[in-house]
């Protein structure tokens, strides 16, 4: 399959960051060149860069952008420095944990070696850390794939919804990575794409990056899953995820909670394919996750064009929760978790820190 | 309120029929005027007329204008025209029963006359059964106003689907004619519209017909509405119907079913409100509803920019059908059919031809 590099590290430690212009998509395949943390945070908040684990590995790398400033620098400028770069890529975007979650890993990393290291060595450890992040989000890609293609046996129908593509990692994705492993393995899937409104991430990058990989594709309008499920044309409901709760509770793009109920209503299992990164054990339910509030031109002026009248009122959540009960299974790279409760997760991601 | 009048017939015999082109709302209110059939085809076709109540109206006017041509000619090349025009009018648009129906009553007028009656009093005829249909309709807009507001008693927020309101019939709407009616009597009603992909009718125009007669409207992406719902802003669906069959299955805009699954999901009453000219009685049951399948360029080119790869597959059907076991009520204008079954509906259209 053809390789789409969702963002690379191009350089040493004065290098740079290279990610596909996802907003360009799919009309333009631009790459675009990271130097500053300011262009990362840029690129996170306007969803050039999306997914939640490649929100991770972009922030990781956005670190050592930031601390490129202060090259030469004792240590303890250093690390305030990397004190006020942590803070400022978090506050890009709430929902995703996989963010917190690297950023974390990039402070632990220099915490490790404060008052022992030098700065250069300090520095030199960080790029090695966030190269690290991004080689496990491709493992973990790869082994979310062997774990859940055994799940979509028999099954000739998937639908998706939002982008848990390539596009959202460093890799082969978390949700599409399920079904590029059972094509790999010989099987034949047509996949169903919600367009995803209102940002259409469905139409405009899973579409997109499944055609590119020669995989059968329709594009569907969000409201058309459950006529879809009715006529019996998807057998399987595959979604990625932004948080996971410590019961399971599953934020994801707006949308992912109704097509759950269209799928319980209609008896298709429904999966959430998600690494152990995106899990948040201090978090006990779904009630907690903060819930991302995007513009409300996202709606009204979504396609180049007003579409809706001026003085309206607008809701755009960017994000909802779907209930553990809804979820047949969450794959993630160490296996698959189902029943899906606290228990079950607490067995799979117990050695977590 | 303010009278936004979605069509009228100009003049007398020799007349034209004045439409608001519903496809350039919200950014533009423009008039335009069909002097031949032709236009009322194109007028409905390309959706500028829409809503299966002002179909039918549109479609009358329409027969009038196609018997224009043949001015002064004898009753029997009066009454091929007639048939030549309401075949071509029936072509236009497949799922809204309600244009059949016109067409069907503009057809017995003029046969009741045939051979009694000279050409121009066939004409005169069938101008005024037009106008008659056209003042049904706004009475039947009126008396389902008067039958559903009861229903929304104590109920704050109300969600629709694509628009049933004036813009879809010749005066109050259906479903919208509940809420104009209720807050008419004194209710304060918050109005949640889903902007219904692919074409937007809830953004474009139910939000502007409820803006325009400052009832507060908060507009929603479809994919959202389970989270509204799961959030108790709502504590009714509303919408329309299209055709609806002998046992109460109901097809509407596409997306409805799903909301129709939603509300039940989280046990919020789901009403269509609807005239008695949408039941189809010769249809057992929904699957035998035709299914309308629009240009997949209304996916993927929606509002003037392509916004999907090509080469995908694209499906699009235009609308879906709810099944009765989902719907608490129908309500049109002679009451308000409850439970909805075979032995209810029978009871209260039983007069019908």
């Amino acid at each position: 399959m053809k390789n789409l590099e969702t963002l690379h590290w191009k350089g040493e430690e004065s290098g740079r960051l290279v990610l596909i212009d996802q907003t360009r998509l799919p009309g333009e395949f631009v790459e675009i060149e990271c130097r500053t943390v300011e262009q990362v945070w840029e690129a996170i908040k306007t969803l050039r860069v999306r997914g939640a684990p490649a929100i991770g590995v972009a922030a990781a790398y956005g670190v050592c952008l930031g601390l490129q400033t202060v090259a030469g620098a004792d240590g303890p400028a250093l690390l305030a420095q990397l004190d006020e770069v942590t803070a400022y890529l978090a506050a890009s975007r709430p929902t995703a944990v996989n963010l917190f979650w690297a950023l974390d890993r990039m402070k632990r990393t220099a915490a490790a070696l404060a008052g022992r290291a030098s700065p250069d060595r300090i520095t030199a450890a960080l790029l090695a850390e966030a190269r690290a992040i991004h080689e496990e989000d491709r493992q973990m890609c790869r082994a979310i794939g062997r774990h859940g293609a055994p799940l979509l046996k028999g099954v000739e129908g998937v639908l998706t919804h939002c982008n848990a593509g390539g596009l959202a990692t460093a890799d082969y994705g978390t949700a599409l990575a399920v079904v590029y492993t059972a094509v790999e393995q010989g099987q034949t899937l047509h996949v169903w794409a919600d367009e995803t409104r209102p940002l259409l991430q469905g139409a405009r990058l899973t579409a997109w990056e499944l055609h590119e990989r020669g995989i059968d594709v329709t594009l569907i309008c969000d409201s058309m899953a459950a006529v879809v499920m009715r006529e019996r044309r998807v057998q399987a409901v595959i979604t990625g995820a932004d948080r996971i709760a410590a019961n399971g509770d599953a934020a994801n793009k707006i949308g992912t909670y109704g097509v759950a109920l269209l799928a319980a209503a209609h008896g298709i299992p429904f999966y959430v394919a998600a690494p152990t990164s995106t899990f948040d054990l201090s978090i006990a339910d779904g009630e907690a996750i903060p819930i991302e509030q995007r513009d409300p031109a996202e709606i009204t002026h979504g396609f180049g064009r007003q579409t809706a009248p001026e003085g309206i009122g607008v809701y755009n959540p960017a994000f909802d929760v779907t209930p553990a009960r809804l979820i047949t299974a969450i794959i993630c790279e160490r296996g698959v978790i189902r029943p899906v409760d606290r228990e079950q997760i607490a067995a799979v991601l117990g050695d977590e820190p």
